[in-house]
């Protein structure tokens, strides 16, 4: 048996491009005791896969030239060694971009696949859910009443922290790229929603959008957004840090004006976090968010790109601003 | 009675000088019913009061020009129309700085002067020693084993923070700027102490110290050296922002390198914060303070200028890096 298989081939310079990915048809071995199987169905392709692209030390550790690139892919079990995971099974978990993988049974977990679509254990009920999950009810604790900023609003992470926070009762300002978007977020329940590409001050349309000041900001962006969010914030403001998407490809040390006057002056909390930090608390946050989306109370939004063969233009659309919410490529 | 007083002249630009103040001898009114008649004995001199300085909002409200300056003063009850505090008491509170105060009793603090010498309540039993104590305890949670960089080491509030460490059973790193002062450093205890205005590189050098990196950072003074100490930063690392003395004085807003992506990195928390957030939990602080500086493991460090007339200059000194430990003038 054979599969499709995307390897990494060069680390990037600035802006990935198709060069950072070469395919290759290789073997799939039989599984053997406690092995399964996999079919691909779904491939996630993510923001944070840009850091591992640079041989950098950063929370996860770099891809390898010349060896498969890994992530999130949700599979079905089509043969099976392991009575864990009997065949039909679906499993999400971080696998090679094939066609098909053989894993051990014990490195991919199980999904409850008749509660949502499958694709939904990449994005609303996965890793994107659980960041925004984490990161605005833990780190950022909004009361009702109060003011979230939302820096990539409409990304995978974003659109799930702005509905928690509306859920919360809080007044939600997003930040986006198009039009488009913009009229999406606000058709989704947020209070404000600001095109930072075409307003001609992000800091005065901030300001308008947040008149009472930010007392939260859940950052997935950084730079200018970020800049002029440090200008609004209340006293004992509260700020995830969740990514830095305006940096990754800049391939000189980011300069801006320095932020630590304006945080020492409010008592803001500035955390950094990955969601891998609450790994102990992953069940609480997937029955949360499973609940959330039973009741009607969550959406979510999805970009769907078809074709194995997509997934290096899926992944590269990121830095072009091309999804809206969490963007998947469908395998099978 | 008379009595001279300090007025603010007019607001600086840059580093404050001679001609932010101005002395004039005004009455002292007779103490009515509910108040007494201090007399100072010590004025705090504080980096923190360049910030009331500036016409800015920032955590506490601007100074007024024309209007006598307040601090941190510790004072002796010299006639009383209050039961609470008999003459021969001694008080700390926020007073203008003037030879006599009349005070309504309530809005200052007695003291227990037996238990350490005045002076003591303006610095490791007074406001830099919570400052150290919270910023600290609190914000960054030392544990035994972990690194603990101090900015600002040998000023009123960075002597406290390096001792505690120490008593937290932490590797200790100061910087601080004289050779004097890291010699002092040192002999206090601190495991590693950095001249840096005569190191050739801060970074090297910090770098060097901590060889196992950073756990936890109290910052007093911003700029290079916090850039630095971000380069260092373990997982889950802690930074208690107190103060950016580098910054101050700045006339422009200070650019630097964009800290997020290393914060992002390390998942670490920084905190800002002053003093005043704590007010609920300052008997405690004053409590352990003083037990520890009772059993002999804490050190009261002071530099003391004597002379109402010293004042301005003691507070200029601030920004010269004259002082080691607490800056306090002696007035009676």
């Amino acid at each position: 048996m054979k599969t499709q298989t995307i390897l990494f081939a060069s680390r990037p310079q600035g802006v990935p491009t198709a060069e950072q990915f070469r395919f290759e048809t290789r073997d799939v071995p039989e599984p053997t005791a406690g092995q399964v199987l996999l079919k691909t169905l779904f491939v996630s392709v993510d923001p944070y896969m840009r850091g591992r692209m640079s041989a950098a030390k950063s929370y996860v550790a770099p891809f390898e030239v010349g060896q498969p690139i890994a992530g999130g892919v949700v599979a079905e079990v089509v043969a099976s060694q392991s009575e864990q995971l009997p065949v039909g099974s679906v499993v999400v978990g971080n696998l090679p971009w094939q066609e098909y993988n053989v894993a051990d049974a014990k490195t991919v977990n199980p999904v409850p696949a008749d509660k949502a679509p499958a694709s939904y254990f990449l994005g609303l009920l996965g890793m994107p859910g659980l960041t925004a999950y984490f990161g605005l009810l833990d780190i950022c604790q909004p009361k009702a009443g109060e003011t979230v900023v939302v820096s990539g609003a409409a990304g995978a992470v974003g659109l799930i922290v702005g509905q928690l926070a509306k859920i919360q009762g809080c007044r939600v300002v997003g930040t986006a790229g198009s039009d488009e978007k913009v009229a999406h977020l606000k058709a989704l329940g947020f209070d404000e929603a600001i095109n930072y590409k075409t307003t001609p001050d992000i800091a005065q349309a901030l300001a308008e959008a947040a008149p009472n000041g930010v007392d939260c900001y859940f950052d997935n962006v950084g730079g200018a957004i970020t800049d002029a969010v440090y200008d609004l914030l209340n006293k004992h403001a509260r700020i995830a840090l969740c990514g830095q998407i305006s940096t990754y490809n800049a391939t000189e040390a980011p300069v801006g004006p320095r932020p630590e006057g304006k945080l020492l002056k409010t008592s803001t909390k500035l955390q950094g976090f990955i969601v891998s930090d609450y790994l102990s608390r992953w069940p609480e946050g997937v029955q949360q968010l499973t609940q959330w989306y039973t009741e009607g109370k969550l959406k979510s939004e999805e970009t769907v790109t078809e074709g194995f063969d997509q997934i290096p233009t899926a992944f590269l659309g990121l830095f072009k601003g091309e999804n809206t919410g969490k963007a998947v490529v469908k395998v099978a």
